[in-house]
């Protein structure tokens, strides 16, 4: 069975001339690949009638499913109701039950719907409506020659929205597509470059998309399986992957199950060792309380430029000075985690200062474990990478039992 | 003088699968805006010769500038070269310069050339090579039917180098464009509805094009001024824009001066202040330390999840308990200075905790100031905005010479 094919249409004078990017594009790329269509191509148009309505016949020619944004409110840069309805060949009526929404989504709100507002209930004869829970302009969807179309709001999380709750339904019943499997693999410490020359060592069985994302610091691994790809097969493979990428992959996501990212990780075993924990770090510059500080686990956070100028002042080591060595970023942590009266205490600390080598002390009542790590990379990246790593060092510290 | 019609041209399956989101697209387009471009479609594609091929034609019978990116790499997917020879009837012929170039970037590494990598020097017959200063893939532009092509590679940053120091030039040579005069507006604390309200009350000549952009937490009003705009009247539109929008505008960029980011502002201004700063921060976990980590005035941070269980531990009051009034705010700032021995220091809290009401406290030696801000927004807007209305807090208050 060939994948019906799709195509994304982007409207907007804001995006064809860059002053926004477009993320709507490749969110609905992802849904609608792993719903099971072959997705052939983006386009994105500016609030131009002639422009719009050739690229809507022009994709109505192409493709089985059409998927737009943008262009559905009140303003006359708005175009797309107009646009299809010239496509189409479908005048447009006012759609009673959209104006009802629209006036109540104001009444809301207290105020009165501007008079501009009544063209969002405009749609093509014999469209679908598709109700907006999020916001004022309602979508709708239509066939025609072969191809349905949806229309969605450009604004992202309203698209999101109307997609999850209608739009995939609709289309899981207007098409026979076969949903692939998603599988992601979150790996931190190793580039993409590695990555891909450990994987070139596995072989591959023919049909999965094998694809790569960078979410600095992390790295994504993703694994598109084809519908009818065995569960226990599936696996095998991910765990013959997860051995060739060893102990850098911190997570994996797979349709039955989130592995989640590192905080979300870490979140989960502090909450069953019943931890708390205090943080001292430098390089990271913040990274590490801005991670942890949602979580009711974390209660105190220090972030200095460098271990040099503070140790006497922080009150954390009874003499003057911090020599550069391992004990020390240890002994920080052991008296941040008395001081600060925690489980666990965390420091995450660029020792010697500048040398790009990264040193993570953990104490806990059980001990205390030391790790390096070279940091590379521009400084920016260089304060998440080591954020990051102190979490993976706490995540594994965590997930090993005690001796 | 109508302006040129420009395209962009996104080649690549991850992004037509949406494993990657397409960034080049509208930095790109925003270039060739600003160069004085009419940019009207944006489109992407997989890696498919025929797709490929078809859409080059397309887009050369549009538009009379065109700029690809992607598909300039060494592996079978990556097609642009083929396609652009099978669409404009140009067999590809191996560049020697070209083939130098990638030869020396290997050895530049201490590798020998992979055979594969010799196809990255097939051009064209006729093209004109852009030399890649960042990787290995080289670009190309030609001519074909009124319409000027150039082949960018798809890693963002050599597409960007190479934008700039190769493809600038040869368009602003093959193309009598008028380009426009850029004005932006960095905004804190104003939302773009109420943005769009008071600027509605401005006249604006025509010609003006007039954006808005959110870089969370900050809302940035841009204005595209037509090539010959007269200087002195752009800056008296800006300025009365200024007024309209009040205190809430930090910073300003103009063709010729950038006023820059916030914590770029707070940067000048500390330093001409020859002053040194402590943080403690509640609500804003960890933001304000990363976003003055980087700076050398920038000493000591201090991030707990909010002020209750905590003020005898940080040392910083002598009894027990902080009540949740503005006066312990600035105790709490005073304290820390004279602890840290610094010239400022700044307290962001949330207090009483929870409510959304933010204090603001900075201690000088001249004296104390506080400020009460409201947060809105989901949580992890409320800590970026936090930080940033503690350094715009800062910053205007260092504007300011003490009485």
């Amino acid at each position: 069975m060939t994948p019906p094919r799709a195509e994304i249409l982007s409207q907007g004078d804001e995006l064809v001339t860059g002053q926004i990017a477009d993320t709507n594009a490749a969110w609905l790329s992802e849904r609608l690949t792993e719903l099971g269509f072959l997705v052939t191509r983006h386009t994105t148009v500016g609030d131009d009638l002639d422009a719009l309505t050739g690229v809507l016949r022009e994709i109505g020619a192409r493709a089985e499913l059409c998927v737009g944004t943008g262009g559905l409110g009140p303003t006359v840069d708005d175009l797309t109701a107009e646009a299809a309805a010239c496509a189409f060949a479908r005048p447009l009526r006012e759609d009673p039950e959209a104006l009802r929404q629209i006036r109540s989504w104001f009444a809301g709100r207290a105020e009165p719907m501007p008079e501009v507002n009544r063209k969002q209930a405009l749609l093509p004869d014999g469209a679908r409506r598709l109700d907006n829970l999020r916001g004022t302009a309602p979508g709708f969807a239509l066939n025609h020659a072969g191809c349905r179309f949806f229309f969605l709001p450009g604004v992202p999380h309203e698209m999101e929205f109307m997609f999850e709750h209608a739009v995939k339904t609709d289309i899981q019943s207007s098409f026979r597509t076969r949903p692939g499997q998603r599988v992601t693999l979150r790996v931190l410490g190793i580039g993409e470059s590695t990555l891909q020359q450990r994987l070139d060592a596995i072989a591959m069985p023919p049909g999965i998309k094998l694809g790569f994302r960078t979410v600095p610091p992390e790295n994504h691994v993703k694994l598109l399986f084809p519908a009818p790809f065995p569960t226990s097969e599936r696996d095998t493979l991910v765990e013959k992957i997860r051995c060739a990428l060893g102990p850098s992959v911190f997570s994996i996501d797979t349709p039955e199950q989130a592995g989640g990212t590192l905080i979300e990780c870490v979140d989960r075993l502090m909450r069953q060792a019943n931890a708390s924990l205090a943080t001292l770090e430098t390089t990271s510059r913040g990274h590490l309380a801005q991670l942890c500080g949602a979580h009711p686990w974390w209660t105190y956070g220090l972030v200095i430029p460098d271990t040099r100028p503070v140790p006497v002042r922080l009150g954390l080591l009874p003499r003057d000075g911090l020599s550069d060595d391992l004990p020390d970023a240890a002994a920080l942590a052991e008296r941040l985690r008395l001081q600060q009266g925690t489980s666990h205490a965390l420091a995450c600390l660029e020792s010697p200062p500048d040398t790009r080598e990264l040193v993570i002390a953990i104490a806990a009542g059980s001990g205390i474990v030391t790790a390096r790590r070279r940091l590379d990379g521009n400084p920016r990246y260089r304060q998440a990478l080591s954020a990051a790593l102190a979490l993976d060092f706490l995540r594994r510290t965590l997930s090993t039992p005690a001796d």
